[in-house]
């Protein structure tokens, strides 16, 4: 994969409460870490719901990759499929794999799932009030894993051994818990402070933010 | 792993509800599947919030795979790690088997999201009047995820060409897909029945309902 021909589609812009949450910034960290060189395909806004993308990516989301020119899905697929390629990112010891493949579905099919409820309870759904009541419920299901990862990574700085594609899965869908399930797990927030102060994330949120800011003009004139 | 000492960890009894659709057996399925043999570790209902299985699944659920002594979580992490043994789960070709390996991922991180937030409404939520208000919003949801997956797999008997564990996720997914909405879609209805019919599915059902069956007096007295 390294001197493939690789592509990131992004999106041009999008609205401030996802700027810097886009999934494209997990394959983007992963690329960096992995110090492979790749071309990202900005896509305006609405084109990934029209038939060109949907035949890549059937949900009509971003991001997909593009690898020789066949292309591929779903950022947790694209990220375990740069790790295969990266020793930056997977450790070659069998069972340290098995942990790091576990951890990458924990974070985005055990940890996220509560997390991405409580956020479609707050930005998607329109009967507010109701929203409103199921919250407690929702933000103590969300309460519940956080208090099982906190007790997994103990003190160690990685989910496993040394940072790993894991850590990137974890940091991303960690970092869009709301600030006060945060910031009351200090030893969460300093893991999640570890891997977002790491020069390869910040180059890929730069990277994911430059569109936005250049096309604010366009997009939020019409708003 | 196919000459491997394999253990999938299961529960004796779980709620009527759950029955038939607790997480091994998805791994099950894939094992049976790929024809490796395995040995199943029933825990007493309870004893996955213990510290010796929280050693082993930090999030204090089922299932884990034990390979040699060594062991690994997240249905989804087992199913990939049997599939890359197993010509019978994978594809050689790259270009499909990073296809299957986006599904499996679509499958956990797109389709089942919505689907899990619906169950959590109808099964968990304590405020009934605030979660049935928000059914149909949550529902609709749901539907838009499904007919982008009907509309991607088209008329084929598969999502990704042969059958593969990009079906055994999906399957296992939309299965759990409440009866109104499966029903009205007859080519995702039909997707299901055809997998839910393979041998190695039954096999894989009949073994995770057996001991349920067996201590049901044990559980049901008690409630």
């Amino acid at each position: 994969m390294k001197d493939s021909n690789l592509t990131v589609t992004a999106y041009d812009w999008v609205p401030h409460f996802a700027q810097g949450h886009v999934r494209d910034l997990r394959v983007r960290w992963a690329l960096e870490e992995a110090g492979f060189s790749y071309n990202v395909e900005v896509m305006p806004q609405g084109t990934q719901k029209k038939p060109p993308h949907l035949k890549r990516q059937p949900f009509g989301q971003i991001p997909t990759l593009e690898i020789d020119g066949r292309s591929m899905f779903e950022s947790g697929a694209i990220v375990w499929r740069i790790a295969e390629a990266s020793s930056a990112l997977l450790p070659g010891d069998g069972a340290a794999r098995d942990q790091v493949l576990s951890w990458v579905f924990a974070g985005l099919n055990t940890i996220e799932p509560p997390i991405a409820m409580l956020a479609t309870l707050e930005l998607f759904v329109t009967d507010k009030d109701a929203a409103a009541r199921l919250r407690p419920e929702i933000a103590a299901m969300v309460a519940g894993v956080l208090n099982r990862f906190v007790a997994a990574l103990a003190d160690a700085p990685h989910i496993v051994g040394d940072f790993s594609v894991a850590d990137i899965v974890l940091t991303t869908v960690l970092r869009d818990v709301p600030a006060d399930l945060l910031n009351e797990r200090p030893s969460l927030h300093a893991y999640v402070e570890r891997h977002t102060s790491r020069p390869a994330f910040k180059t890929a949120l730069a990277g994911q933010m430059k569109p936005f800011v250049e096309n604010a003009a366009k997009y939020e004139d019409a708003t």
